[in-house]
């Protein structure tokens, strides 16, 4: 039972598509299928943390963020996605990489899955962020313990920092 | 800046809605308007956490989260959704519940915001959960290990699972 038995598109504009699924024995939902993203956790070798701060609309106000993109482009695998965002929004370069966990950010009707990774970068970085992005440089402790207040209001940034946390303390 | 400056409906289904967003300096945006939600990361006096496992359309497949649900009608708070979904889904009533943060599961064009509580509850159900959902009843630090391994595919339940186990160590 992986494969809805109708699709029925209801809208498609120029970055969502919201669908109509009918899945045997639930019934007919309305689900907005958006692309996967890749999310990655970055820390430099003095052991700061890469977050950028944006504005987002769909929050009304600017987010703490781990960079982060959409796997938009054809073919591009999640590890590439992450590495390249890394770079276009914080102009760090990764050193290594892992993955955290893959999640579903609201599986209720937004049908996005999130690669999570934690990367090692360059002391120093290439380039500049992107423009409307400020690049936030912040010892990762501090940043845990924002996240474990509850004071990180993006979902997946505080996820990415309690799991790469937690697997640091021995878990 | 926490207005936009013009808002046109482009889709309204049966649940969903659909709005194209101008924010002066950003642009236009498509950004998704549900409902928000509130979850519980309910525990039993002996230490279990109480799970569902429900069909999950967006995800494709069954998978395992705290219970949760929408602040869909009129004027119901946060806490008071919380603590009817527990029942609702799990047939457990509350003791006590505290919250444990509110985030934003996916704030690129997703407007939700999910409020997340932590409760401690009856040491038996007074009900049964809801129909097509399995109550899952496991060891709080069974399913933190799960969280912590990235094994828990729902990103609000690996986020409170974690929040509580770093609360309960000493954070």
């Amino acid at each position: 039972m992986d494969r809805p038995s109708a699709t029925r598109e209801l809208f498609q504009g120029r970055w969502l598509q919201v669908v109509e699924e009918t899945w045997p024995g639930v019934g007919a939902w309305e689900i907005v299928r958006p692309a996967d993203a890749a999310a990655v956790l970055a820390r430099t070798p003095d052991g700061d943390v890469l977050l950028v701060r944006q504005f987002r609309p769909a929050a009304g106000r600017a987010l703490l963020e781990i960079p982060a993109g959409l796997l938009d482009m054809d073919g591009e695998s999640p590890v590439a996605c992450a590495t390249r965002e890394l770079v276009e929004e914080t102009g760090f370069r990764h050193i290594s990489i892992e993955p955290l966990a893959v999640v579903f950010p609201s599986p209720g009707a937004w049908g996005e899955r999130i690669h999570l990774f934690e990367a090692e970068t360059t002391s120093e970085p290439d380039g500049d962020p992107e423009d409307g992005i400020e690049l936030v440089r912040l010892p990762f402790d501090e940043v845990v313990a924002e996240a474990r207040a509850g004071r990180i209001e993006d979902a997946k940034t505080a996820l990415a920092l309690l799991l790469s946390a937690s697997r640091g303390v021995g878990g």
